[in-house]
């Protein structure tokens, strides 16, 4: 069965939250609260618009998740920001890259410029390689600012994707 | 009389309110909406616990206003941020540097490592100078992110203080 990536409505939460709680949780990817509620998680993950929250599906599983939107407001709003979870068992299939096509694709077809990504944990390889291939450049690493559970201190990569 | 820099309390908000609203609306500094109501810009200004706004005040003049917290959540909450407001008929007489060696020493005292800025606007000379002076560095530019009123896209700093 392929795998579908469409827009996430509400029906899909109890399938999405599992992802969001194990990335989270894990604390070596994302600087979120590893305590964060499942009511916080939902309000950080589920973008309303112009912002918007798709699904990776094959069949009735949730593969993945990724949320888009404006980076910043105002006179910041030409650019996009993104972020992607995947599910702990369907790494390494090419998920990520296929969430991560759908947001440019979304970008280009809305109006932004570019993509920011503002924090990428520089140990987090697999998602620096795949954000490289499809043609982000690293504008700068800050020093130190992630605490990875197992490799201490290590630097967020400000990644950027221009149209 | 002496400026005096001491924390927010609610009676300031009427003299900190023509402030905020002061440079949101010019648009040239602050990637913030400039529709953002006041209540909006309540919401965003004052910082609860463990974040902190202050206001610099002559007399019973406020002259600007600074808000200090974490940078990010979780993982990345041992990197404090701030921001910096003066108003108009206050600028060059080194409000925003005593604010910023305000917002420093607070961050030290609370055992942050350093100060990370996300977005300062390339154009803004007179913020990237004091900064500089201060210690911080230029991590990287973001090209083009900021829709500047009159001088177009330009770029936005990442910048950063370490301890």
């Amino acid at each position: 069965m392929p795998m579908q990536i469409r827009p996430f409505v509400e029906a899909d939460w109890p399938k999405v939250w599992p992802i969001v709680r194990e990335v989270v949780q894990a604390a070596d990817t994302f600087a979120y609260d590893p305590a964060m509620t499942e009511a916080q998680a939902h309000a950080t993950w589920i973008e309303a618009p112009p912002g918007l929250t798709v699904v990776a599906v094959e069949g009735d599983r949730v593969l993945g998740t990724a949320k888009m939107g404006p980076n910043r407001p105002g006179p910041g709003s030409h650019v996009a920001t993104a972020s992607f979870m995947v599910a702990g068992d369907a790494r390494g299939r090419g998920v990520a890259t296929a969430l991560c096509r759908v947001a440019l694709d979304w970008a280009r077809e809305h109006g932004y410029v570019g993509m920011q990504f503002n924090a990428v944990v520089e140990t987090n390889h697999a998602a620096v390689e795949i954000y490289k291939r499809l043609g982000f450049t690293i504008i700068g690493t800050v020093p130190g600012a992630f605490a990875h559970p197992t490799q201490g201190r290590v630097g967020l990569h400000i990644m950027y994707w221009e149209l």
